[in-house]
């Protein structure tokens, strides 16, 4: 992204002029490294401005024009899915179980649910590869085969898993696929949402003919760069089992080490889950103090799920799970995380709670 | 923006942890920035991918749940204007003149035959500050001030103005205000839709409580940082003025060596427009040959409008002035225009015209 910016050229890259070709050579480029990390061809690749924006984008562009038409979702989706889903249709719920895993056989059981409670199978289908909060990773390619047999558009929330874990989306077959760069270490402001071959979406953003019209606005060569940069780099044979290895050893450390205090749990599947997250239940103390506590002693954790923290509800995908939604901690590592900020946390983890449960004792 | 991501800290700024905080305080610093230049309160700013989705959250934001009701809004405005409210409401046309000029008595006229012809005023109005094509200012103060006597909400697109002219959105009392960071000398990817006070807009990107709840999705901090810094650049005393001063200049010489050849029409209003836009049309010669022709004289000019040129329609702003939309070549320059730029130009306009012509005749 430094090189791109020193080169200094910012021409619009719709345009036929030298600089416009240039600009445009770079954006495809950046676009073939984005495809190529998930087996995909690059047409297939709509640029948008981040995960947030690929879902409601995914749901609009099937949804458009069909008011109210039922939607099957887990409460264990993201808040973007779920939302997005509401305000476009109507929700018929996937079942989860304790640790919050979405399987082929409970949408099997909410698409039928749907034909006898609205009158017709959903017109789409959520299903994350691994949840954002907890972890676990979900039954995605029991999901995709499901909604195939019954004929039903599915779309593939991979935002908390793309980069962390292989994903070969030509094999998966998901109608739609919603990832975004800086999860997986490229820039905030940037993120896809992959579209299977043949498939026809109403654009969300209208107005202009970029993304082969399905999504319009000037693009973001800058952050697009970055994307196709961290894609390439997670494309390098070996490099996401190594980044996987050296972040399960991390967040395994990090578990280990929470769950030798008293009273703390492990949500979500501890094994099957994605390596770089791991969520645990506190019991005795509130979790923003705990978050607190931690930063002080150098340490940057958080509760409840992404994109929440603003608003004070108690985390819907604990709430599905039937934990305590209230007093959740999520770790999580990411490339940059060293072993001195994992041995930071296992130094100060037990005194930060036991500080916090004498306070109220 | 170098700085920025030099600082390496790519926390959400949602979070309570040190970084997040951090990078909270730079965020808010780039929204004042912002809302300084543009004479409104920081929380009236909320920040988009750029002004296309800016214009789209402007129309959804207003007519969510409400299909098919009548929106006013001229031929001239740009197509992100024209698309968004002609998929969600009916389009009420509001006339424009040979100049491409809308006025205040002309969205008047169209909000009374929208009661007559709909059976109610428009729930919006649109009005450009200028025009993206041929660069004429609109009577935008007027406009307000009529849909304010008509008590009917206006979304003012002010991406071709915006830090080309003085603009004090506070005084100019429209509802919603839509601009675009790249187009005043930012980072593409990043914008902004400015909320009178008071007024609540139901978001087009759900999922997330970014942006006081108006816009989902992780904050694009660094392109913020980039706009914020457009921004003060451009708040500095005297600089709108003195920039302004030299691309009057530029385009002066412009149209200067381009109307000395015969056949060569001004399009819109060439004195009273944005001082960094002229539009003309040429007789006789497709456009696109004279844009790859200039570009071998090291000039990058466009044909049509931004966001259309993968589109091979006429341009509906030169219909709706009655001119040909077909033959049009859009002349700008920004703050990275030289003296010898504007030279190339008129070196080569002429000759490039002649040799066309020629091959034609």
């Amino acid at each position: 992204m430094a090189e791109w910016a020193d080169l200094g050229v910012t021409a619009d890259p719709g345009r036929v002029h030298t600089e416009g070709r240039m600009v445009r050579a770079t954006l495809e480029d950046a676009r073939d490294r984005v495809a190529d990390l998930f087996g995909v061809r690059p047409r297939q690749v709509v640029l948008t401005s981040g995960g947030t924006e690929a879902v409601n984008s995914a749901v609009w562009g099937v949804l458009a024009g069909e008011p109210r038409v039922p939607v099957a979702c887990a409460a264990v989706e993201h808040s973007a899915v779920r939302e997005a889903s509401a305000r476009h249709g109507t929700i018929v719920e996937v079942d989860v179980d304790g640790r919050g895993r979405i399987t082929g056989a409970a949408v099997g059981e909410a698409i039928e649910r749907s034909a006898v409670v609205h009158g017709r199978t959903p017109v789409l289908v959520h299903c994350q590869v691994a949840n954002h909060e907890v972890g676990t990773l979900q039954d995605v390619t029991g999901v995709v085969d499901r909604c195939r047999e019954a004929g039903v558009p599915v779309h593939v929330d991979a935002v908390a898993a793309a980069g962390h874990v292989p994903l070969d989306l030509e094999a998966l077959g998901a109608d739609l696929v919603s990832v975004s760069s800086h999860k997986m270490g490229g820039p905030a402001g940037m993120g896809a949402l992959i579209v299977r071959r043949g498939l026809r979406i109403d654009p969300l953003l209208v107005g202009g003919e970029q993304e082969r019209g399905r999504r319009a606005g000037l693009e973001d060569v800058a952050a697009a760069v970055g994307f196709g940069a961290a894609a390439a780099a997670l494309a390098e044979p070996g490099r996401i089992g190594a980044e996987a290895a050296a972040a399960h050893e991390a967040t395994g450390r990090l578990l280990d080490a929470a769950l030798s205090v008293d009273g703390v749990l492990p949500y979500g599947d501890v094994t099957d889950r994605v390596p770089h997250i791991v969520c645990l239940g506190v019991t005795g103390v509130e979790a923003e103090p705990v978050v607190l506590g931690l930063d002080q002693a150098g340490v940057a954790v958080h509760s409840g799920s992404s994109c929440s923290s603003e608003s004070l509800e108690p985390s819907p995908v604990l709430l599905a799970m039937g934990v305590d939604g209230e007093r959740s901690l999520r770790l999580s590592v990411g490339w940059s995380t060293t072993d001195a900020d994992v041995d930071a946390f296992v130094g100060a983890f037990a005194d930060v709670v036991a500080r916090l449960r004498d306070l109220r004792g």
